[in-house]
């Protein structure tokens, strides 16, 4: 029987800003990626966010970020392997201190933004990374993007790996994803994204944006709840999954 | 056999930024607290604060600070119940992420600047800096200044308490530290600060600054290693204890 | 004739969060005071705010606060008499720079939130406040609560001032705002409410909590572009000064 | 006559932090570009920092960094032309207010560490910083690596342009600095960097580290005060341009 794993950034309200609907979009997935203060969030937000994944009982992961609050951690720094390790480290620490007491472990760790996307390029911040995960705890399962540059760092040094993959997104044929600069980046047919995203579960294949069919691991996949047209398209895709058979699961039930 | 802590204030750098004497003082104290990226500190000197702690084989706390890194966490600010709690609890984990793999546990969680003297007094403050320290993890010790709302709370909330004592600082009669903006608020005579703390540690008493005798639990005593000549007292200080039979050690060694 | 402003706080939004009605609620104001960065705007909004005031013709002021993004600056800090000045000469100096080529000045400084609330009662805050926005210009208009200690520090540093007063806020007989935690803190009752603001700017008078009448100085009234129910309230107050045959305009027109 | 600047930056200490011998420095420099509270400094150090310079009769500018206090400025980030155009304004602007009732005026805006170096190389990043000077005062020098495409947008824009030069760094045939990573890159030898330093004020060109002569204009002269060895280097260099009858001066004073 298939499995996958539907997971969403949530958690990114700031004092007295909020962002997403965080309490819509919880109900659709098995994971969430809690940000932990630097790209967004704060201590309060993240105890609010961790009691609203115990309360809905989704798996729970850290969303460490850039510090660059006001660039959402979507802007490429340029840091040290150390700096970049030791990041990680920091935030993974800080969300787990919320989780303590409550029944749960943390599950896994997804780097959010800019250090997402260049780690996927870039081995040695996806070995910092992966390191940076592996000594705070090696039972973390690594998301990053599927076939990535971080999601090998995580398999060499020892991790469980999740490959995330993208409902709405264009691939390159080398399987990294079309900028959004470029046209045909972003898939607006929701029918296309979900009939992209029951091929990639099941036969492990995508077409990339030359035509070509490339081999894609879809271990998890990434929605949003930034507004409710976004939300309601992960209650279709999960109701799409169902429907062809496909379990939707937390990450951790099958990733091995 | 009478037994107290010596504990100082390290890794209290920023970036770029140098602060303290952490490679000397260290030689001399049995705890050290460590800041959390708040009020000073970063993951980079985090990092390798805990390395140095390891290294010379002291026992290493918490000391999360107000978010104020312009004000060095020093200036009062007015939280509330919650915030205070989840401001603890997120800098404890961040710390704890780098003691992860280390072969050791964090002993301990002392409040600093305004966040522990606000909550000296403040029996609100008191009790959810206790509270976010107990649901983090129950066994940590917290330290707060000797018989003060702070260490009353953590008994309350039922954590171990380690009552601290300032060698070089004047008491008010209930106990309270006498304002640095007061004449006599500092002792500078290094011979009454020497027996002013071997008399708390032996006799649990002191003299307040009106002359009268008060008691006090003297479990560690807060030196610094801001200069050479801070360094220089804990040396002497250290030295004095010894002398007297004192074993100078790490709180949780004797603190139940 | 009788002259009035209306104010309203904008560009508040951070980075990727967005606060805020502004485009709405500038239509009704005569004077609006913008964010500068330190308890919530950052450059980019603050050069967008500039845009839009020029471009909808309203006068602008800075907004200065705490530096303090985490709680939106409405939390009570402990700052010196020099931090004060300094803090609010940066956050002035920053705004005007955004200013320069519109062909426009800035006409008024409202500090915001903790700030605004102590030094409507402490004497040296106010001071400070006053002293440093007069050494930036002496030619600015300081907006503080009528007849509070910071609109009388603003006359004897020999600035300009702007008595603000609010239309939803009960006040003591001493002309201090009822805390929003006592009851009857905040007039829900729309005609209510515009009526006391008519009686403010036509009689000088007030009706205190207490059921006495007190004398207040109505230059500028506070309102809000939170939400569309704040704007229309807005809308409301304009209608209703504008029919009472007061003229809505900008606190620069008439205060000397 | 030959005429050249002597710059340094200063006011980057923060808080409770203290960084560079700043009033030792200004003693033998004729321009300082002070931080402005992004990568370093804070409005207490500012204000301190113009109030030196007033005193010492040095020409003031602004020294505008990435939004990155963490790492000092020094990272590259990748802003989009209208960030690094607000965040120059923003800067600028935060000094500005320090300056007013000083009896000066800021003379020139010098983009710090990575800021700096990116603007060099890049065109785009170059107008940006040139149009968001140009904007707040057209009046102020754009302080810029010689002959780069920073120097080159700020003539571009209509700015005044000093073209600054390094004592004691390696130069590419391009005009570029040779990486601090590579060998030869740092000029060690005291007597070496003030002949090359005398050769690019009076003859305008320098030897470039493949031994072939390039042009370079030298307005500015970038010196440093972090220590001792620094200011005194500094010291020599001024003395061995006066021996030659270099006269050392404000930028202010030669550039049209």
């Amino acid at each position: 029987m298939y499995q996958v794993d539907l997971n969403s950034d949530i958690g990114e309200s700031f004092g007295n800003y909020k962002l997403g609907l965080d309490e819509e979009v919880i109900k659709h997935v098995s994971s969430v990626n809690v940000a932990c203060g630097w790209h967004a969030g704060d201590p309060m937000v993240m105890q609010k966010t961790v009691e609203l994944a115990v309360k809905e009982k989704v798996s729970l992961g850290a969303h460490p970020g850039y510090p660059d609050l006001i660039g959402f951690g979507r802007r490429e720094m340029k840091v040290t392997f150390e700096e970049a390790k030791n990041y990680i480290k920091y935030q993974i620490g800080a969300l787990w201190a919320f989780v303590q007491g409550k029944g749960i472990k943390l599950q896994h760790v997804k780097p959010h933004g800019a250090f997402y996307n260049m780690a996927a390029k870039d081995r040695e911040l996806a070995m910092a990374i992966a390191q940076g995960i592996y000594e705070v705890d090696s039972d973390f399962i690594l998301v990053g993007l599927a076939g990535s540059e971080l999601t090998k760092a995580g398999k060499e040094v020892g991790l469980k790996v999740a490959n995330e993959v993208f409902a709405d997104r264009a691939y390159n044929p080398d399987g990294s994803l079309v900028s959004r600069k470029k046209e045909g980046a972003v898939i607006h047919d929701v029918k296309v994204a979900i009939s992209r995203v029951l091929r990639m579960v099941k036969e492990g294949k995508v077409e990339a944006i030359n035509g070509e069919d490339i081999f894609i691991q879809a271990d998890t996949i990434c929605v949003h709840g930034d507004n409710p047209q976004a939300v309601s398209f992960v209650n279709t895709i999960r109701n799409a999954l169902q429907k062809e058979g496909i379990e939707v699961t937390s990450m951790g039930s099958f990733i091995k």
